[in-house]
Order: C-alpha cells, then structure tokens, then sequence
C-alpha cells in the first residue's frame, strides 16, 4: 500500500495505469531508503560512473561548477524526481546535485536495467519520458535565463514548482511548501539576493504572488500567468 | 557498405561496437532519406506527438519561442544527432526544429520502438546514452548563458563544435566546416551580431580562433581551452 502514495509512482502514474507487478518491478529497482542530511552532495561533477537515484522525500539540487570557483544552478528537484538519471548514462557525471533539505532517497540498480528494459519495455518507456521531461524543464530554464528578465524569471520559476508540485499532489489552496532559501533561489535565477528581494517585494505589492516562511501562495495565479506568459505544456505528459 | 561511414552509426559506435544484425535494425528503423530545404522547420513547438529525426547531413537548430516573439536557440545539431527525440516523448513538442543547411534526415518508426527496446536492449542503451548527452549539452549551454561573459562563451561554442565535429571524424588540421551565419551564431550565445563581430575579431587578433568564410580555425587550441576551462567530459562517451 505504501507505493500507492509514493510521489515517484504517482508522477509515473500521469504517464502509464502501473499495474502490481509493475509496482513489484518499480520497488525492486530500487535499494533501501537513505536518509541524506540537508547540504550534503549526493553526486559530484566528475564521478565516474555514478549512480542514479529516486528521490522520495525533500528537495535537493544540481549545479554545474566553473573554473572559477562559481556555480550554476541547472535544475531543482522535489519529491519523485529523479537525482543524476542521465548523468548515470555518462562515463563521467556532468553535474553536482546537492541536499537542499533533509533527503529521502533510494538508488537505482542499475546493474538490472537492461533486463528490466527487456522485461518491462511499458515501464521502461514511462521512465524514458521521464527523462524526455527533465530535458524539457532545462530547455525552458535556458530561455529563463536567456531571455526573461528578474520579475518574469522570478515569476516564471514560483509559477513552474506550483505546477511540478501539483503533479504529485502538494500543491493546495493556491499554494506549495517551498524551501529554498533566498540565496539559492537567486543563486537559481542569476541574480543578486537584494534584487530577488526586491522582485518579491514587488510581486507581493502588485498581490500576484506571495514567498514567505517556506510558502508559496499565489495572490492571483491566471494575472500572474499572463503576466509571464508562463504556459505549463512543457510539463505536461 | 554505406552505413559504415554514416555520422550516426559513428557516433553510435562511440558507445557500442555494432554487430551486422544491430546495424540492419537500425537502418529497419529509420524511414527512407528525405532532403529538408534551409530555412525549412522540421519540427514546430507544440505540435501534438512530433516524430524523431536522425540528421544525417547538413546542421540543424532547435529553439523555443517566447510570447512577445523573441525566441532562445536551444541547440545547434550537426551530422549523426537527433531531431526532437526527447520531444517525441512529449505528449507536445517542446521545441521548434529548423534546417540551418539543407539537410538529409530520416524519420524514426517510433511505433516500433517498443519492440525494438524489447528486442535489443543493448542498442536501446547506447540511444539512451544520445539522450543523456544531448541534456548534457544544453545544460552546459545554461552554463554558458549564465555564467560565462561573451568571449568565454563564444570560444566555449566553437571548442565544443570542434569537439562534436570530431567525434564524426569531420575535424582535421585544427578546423573545421561550420555553416552558422553570424545572426544564428550571435543568437544562440544571446548577443548582438555587432558584439559577435567585436569578440571574434579579439578571438583572431589574439591568434587564438578564426572563424571565416564557413570554416573555424584554431590557432592555438591549447590556449583557448585554458583560456575558457572548456573541458570536453560532457561530450565523452
């Protein structure tokens, strides 16, 4: 019964009806639940052939380093994402994914996989549209960061996690749990905190939407929506 | 005999050694050849269940647009990559394909993939790796959007085409063929054609790239890696 809850089982779901042997498959993938204490890296740039893993409690990120000591923050993931799936793929991970909480997490067995791609090609398929979409999430960060100036990229990413977050049903009453803290965010967004400040200041004076304490509560999410012109297909199965 | 010296299987065969039976699937799986004129859009964004392509000749540019028409390249494909595989995942595809050059590309049978997973997990894998890599790519292409100043990212851009023309055995003498105007060029590093002249005209001066008449010539390789930090690992197998 426990796997009928799973946020990972209920994002696959919006792409296959998972029958039980199917979810028995699913569970036997994986290895026991980690527990990862907020902070800590999971994988690192550069890890010959590292593993992948699901992700089924917390938050957590991935970033790319430079030379130079800095970083870019590629990607956020929550609950049911999964953590260096295609960095698995690689000789060498190409990115660092990092706790932002407290983690939940179990690892794929990749030992078993072309077996199980054998045995399970339906499965294996929705798996590879999950991989499909966290292209498409990038792809899109891309034209944030490209083309979107600080108040629509601000707006773009609360908008982008309240959907993310409703696909596995934690996102209520107009609003989502959100633990970012400002570093990170603005870190994620490429800008100063004192501009993401200002940016929030400015979203919640305008009562679109509202960041505070963990929350995330829009004000009015159709103004906000036009506002960015954020169009969720890119998220949708 | 010719699909031995295809850019695909080239590249295909950076992960695998393929055997005669894997070949003659692969060519099972791919329609037949069909000439694409410059200019032309192969795949538009949102359109609903979008075919695979495999680009055999000429480059290609994937992009998204915004709602005020402005749009952010995504990617710039050469020979032996794929068209919109990740968006044929999608129930819409993300992205807008377009022929930089005329192209040769054929249509992938994805109503067989299922099967052909089932049948040859070991080739499946190695399409899977393509499909990591090309996450890879864009994700270093966020990295260079985010984080590395105009030089840095124009050197960056013609290392990594210099890398990816060689692993198709289309980079000799330091150079190579690279069919980009200088508007498409500027657009995918997001500056003015103005800037893009600026910056490569610093790039020859100081005998590190020239980028003339369709070909890019490296005049000190070394240096301009460690000039920029371009580090290949993402591209390798």
């Amino acid at each position: 019964m426990q796997a009928i809850i799973d946020a990972f089982v209920r994002k696959l779901e919006a792409f296959i009806d998972l029958r039980p042997d199917e979810l028995r498959v699913l569970q036997a993938l994986q290895g026991p639940s980690v527990q990862i204490a907020a902070g800590k890296e999971i994988i690192h740039e550069g890890q010959h052939r590292s593993s992948a893993y699901i992700l089924h409690e917390g938050w957590a990120y991935s970033c790319k380093r430079l030379p130079d000591g800095e970083r870019q923050i590629i990607d956020i993931q929550i609950p049911g994402d999964f953590l260096g799936l295609h960095s698995s793929m690689l000789r060498m991970s190409d990115q660092t994914f990092v706790a932002l909480t407290n983690l939940q997490i179990t690892k794929i067995n990749m030992d078993r996989s072309l077996e199980f791609v054998q045995s399970h090609p339906r499965l294996a398929a929705a798996l590879l549209r999950c991989v499909a979409h966290d292209e498409a999430i990038i792809a899109e960060h891309l034209v944030s960061i490209g083309k979107r100036d600080a108040l629509e990229r601000t707006a773009h990413f609360l908008l982008e996690f309240g959907s993310r977050m409703g696909s596995i049903g934690r996102f209520s009453n107009d609003s989502y749990e959100c633990p970012i803290s400002q570093p990170i965010l603005a870190d994620a967004l490429g800008i100063t905190t004192t501009h993401l400040n200002r940016i929030l200041r400015r979203l919640r004076e305008r009562e679109l939407v509202m960041f505070r304490n963990g929350t995330v509560i829009f004000l009015n999410r159709s103004k906000l929506v036009e506002a960015t012109g954020f169009d969720r297909s890119y998220l949708e199965e």
